[in-house]
């Protein structure tokens, strides 16, 4: 771990009174990332950001996978003639792609895309596999990075080159594909409150704000710490647009041309680090879920006399051999710093469970183990470890999300009825201020724009998806006063 | 399964008589990839090779963690300037870089580089994060795409963007540089022959085929089917070459600034991928040894009567729920194609084993196993399928093994005396020809292109790094003439 300990620093920020000085301290203490490559907007990812990913992925993946998605690689370019093919597509990302003009010395022709997101690959390809409905449901994903010329950057929630899957799902029909919306939010949900304690609000987000090229979005919304929210995937119903402008087609038996339908789901890997770093992390550094933590115990020896000396690391290490074989991460730091800096270090790096050995362990076949959340100690016998440690584990999770749940509860203000409320929400608790609002199809963009400028930043983020919601037949548009169709949540976002 | 099935084409071309194209068509009647992409050079990988080079990843990374190589995530890009501090290394490879230079509309100021390798990304870092001996030794690995503006193009072999891993490693002295070499060869051996059946042949390459910026080159060949060769990774001493160059260095107690020692090693993941397809496939398809299988083991069902078709199916099932508790990748095919074309399906993907369950298997609890590669039969006990599908696995590996290891031998030529012999054993059975060689530094180089030019494309690969060979006192240079200080291996590669 000789790179983890290079550049872990002294930690000690208030996360509630500084968010923002606390998450830009973190990630560079916890050494997740190093944001010195001399490329602006790249960041390099150490192993701890990278064994971190990789555990999203690993827990995204299979659920996809269950849900009869194939994994494919497809090339980083893509050609500047596929993108013109959709024009909502086009306009909305080409202003943000990065391009390849050369190779060698030698000029290209035609440009190639770095891919900022990869419908326009796979379209082309769809093109000569789909040949009749008996290709369909075709649902594939690929794990990637993926490229956008942003000017400002993140790390984790806004990046120049940034980690995430993409689906791309092809149906016969309008109903499959909207029967895929929600099972892809039915899967965020799952991996985000389940699996990793976060909780998420779906949203049919406004007709202004939908993926370019697509019919509809829904989002994923995490609310952060600062209140502001973290949107860490979506997904959009393309409807028959990327099928007709890719010529993705069959004749049927009329002798008319038939196109299929298209989804594609983004789970924001990277965006969903950024989540964990901030949701469950306290002024001690990072607190990770067991499923995600790339060190879910770490067990640190006490070596006081000499004599003992082999007994105690062999007794951890029989513990770590025990531990492993029931699949678990578990690794001694035998390292010769002193307990209380290996103490200080694992719970800065958000390793969920530590377990602690000394002379009196070893001598009544006992472990100590330590919660990071709260850091509650139990004594128990070493030869239930497993079982101990499952179980704390299970309790990490379920109070981390218990507390990010009442976090969220507490932030979404009810009570706003007009623009200055729901500007003064905003600017005390920020999270999301839920009111009646006249419309989200594209006559409600006016009055939208008008909230977001009045609030400075306030953006209707659209209906629930999972919950219907409707105003009385009373209830006034919070900015125009006209009567209200929606009920909308407004929220500053990153 | 939906993509799999849609552009599996009918096979049967003979891979002794035309290997090149048996080769290219086996790659696309098993789905692995699809060229049909619109940037020439630029693959499409199908979910059959995603999987299969998974499989190949997962076999390499563990092993490389185990000697304590960490992982991490770099950017894809590079600026141009890093490339330009190592004089040998920027002229090595320069010719073939991709160059980004756009940004939406903005023309940058500095190109940037697609990594065609990031040795000069890692060491711009190393700078930042080494400062003293106690920094070291550090060990780090990045699995990823990379790209090289190739003018010939061939799936697995040669590609614009390829897959593979790459490790950086930094050493306080050169003695454990060189000891890294050991390991990392011992690493690429111990995967390709005992985990995929593949043997290769380690080589210090002659000097003027190292790494560009490099002080030495060992490589890892194997014999493809045409006597051809495929160098499947390349572990390389950088000396202080790259460290100097970007100044990772500390100050001793002398005063003096100290240059750690440095190494790479790159297992060339897409080309173990062709390796594995074309040395141990056959004329139904490829066959693939169980660890890196996408499915291990099929299992069909024979579905004669209506009454029993439940039972059966449930049989299979159950089967595949019991294979799947031992951790192995079992499928149950229940499409409602033929047996036979299932059969031929499942063996022109190369899965290893399948197991036959009708009404007979079901009555007496038995189940049929067949082998991919020899097709024998074996009716066993269902209790214990998975020893057997264990124990026939383990039997399948082994002789592929001994089948490309007897390939191998038999295609070394040792009795090679002049040019003339080379030229005619490389154009009668190709694969390597031992011969007697007047040096591989610098001052051989002549004797080596006249050999390439004579033998047109027969290469000097270098001499074994494990084993001590050398000429006796009386042996001449096959091609000068005069004394030989070497034993070297010639071939012609891809």
């Amino acid at each position: 771990m000789a790179t983890g300990l290079l550049s872990t620093r002294e930690f000690n920020v208030s996360k509630r009174e500084k968010f923002s000085e606390w998450y830009n301290t973190v990630i560079y203490a916890a050494d997740l990332v190093d944001s010195r490559y001399n490329v602006q907007g790249f960041l390099v990812h150490k192993p701890w950001a990278t064994r971190l990913i990789r555990g999203l992925y690993s827990l995204f993946e299979p659920e996809l996978e269950k849900d009869g998605h194939e994994p494919v690689v497809f090339p980083t370019v893509i050609p500047k003639e596929n993108f013109e093919l959709e024009k909502e597509h086009v306009a909305g990302f080409v202003p943000q792609v990065f391009w390849v003009t050369r190779g060698g010395e030698e000029e290209f022709a035609r440009p190639l895309a770095l891919r900022p997101t990869s419908e326009t690959a796979f379209y082309q390809m769809f093109a000569l596999w789909i040949r009749s409905p008996a290709d369909l449901p075709l649902k594939l994903y690929q794990s990637c990075s993926v490229f956008r010329y942003e000017h400002e950057t993140l790390p984790f929630l806004r990046g120049r080159e940034f980690l995430w899957i993409e689906t791309h799902d092809v149906f016969a029909t309008e109903k499959e594909a909207r029967a895929q919306l929600l099972i892809d939010s039915a899967i965020a949900t799952r991996v985000l409150t389940e699996k990793l304690g976060i909780p998420l609000m779906a949203f049919l987000r406004p007709q202004w704000d939908r993926f370019p090229g697509g019919l509809e979005t829904v989002a994923y919304d995490v609310l952060m710490p600062d209140g502001k929210i973290n949107q860490v995937g979506s997904t959009h119903i393309l409807g028959q647009n990327f099928t007709k402008a890719f010529g993705v087609k069959w004749t049927g038996g009329d002798g008319k041309e038939q196109f299929p339908w298209s989804t594609c789901f983004g789970p924001g890997i990277w965006r969903m680090a950024g989540a964990l770093v901030s949701v469950h992390g306290d002024d001690k550094g990072l607190i990770l879920p067991l499923p995600v933590a790339p060190v879910q115990v770490v067990i640190v020896p006490i070596l006081k006399s000499e004599e003992k000396r082999k007994e105690v690391l062999d007794y951890c290490l029989n513990l770590q051999g025990h531990l492993r074989t029931h699949g678990l991460r578990a690794k001694v730091d035998d390292s010769n710093k002193s307990p209380g800096f290996k103490y200080n270090y694992w719970e800065l790096k958000g390793v969920p469970l530590r377990i602690e050995v000394g002379e009196r362990e070893v001598a009544q076949n006992k472990i100590t183990i330590v919660r990071r959340d709260t850091r509650e100690k139990l004594v128990a016998e070493s030869a239930h470890a497993f079982k101990h440690v499952e179980e704390i584990g299970a309790k990490i999770l379920d109070s981390l999300r218990a507390k990010a749940e009442a976090e969220l509860k507490e932030r979404i203000t009810t009570s706003a009825t007009d623009k200055r409320q729901v500007k003064a929400a905003l600017d005390s608790k920020g999270g999301f201020v839920r009111v009646a609002f006249c419309s989200i199809a594209m006559d409600g963009e006016p009055c939208a724009s008008e909230l977001q400028e009045f609030t400075q930043g306030g953006k209707v983020r659209g209906h629930l998806l999972n919950k219907k919601e409707k105003p009385d037949a009373s209830e006034k548009c919070v900015v125009c006063g006209k009567k209200a169709h929606e009920i909308a949540y407004v929220a500053k976002q990153y």
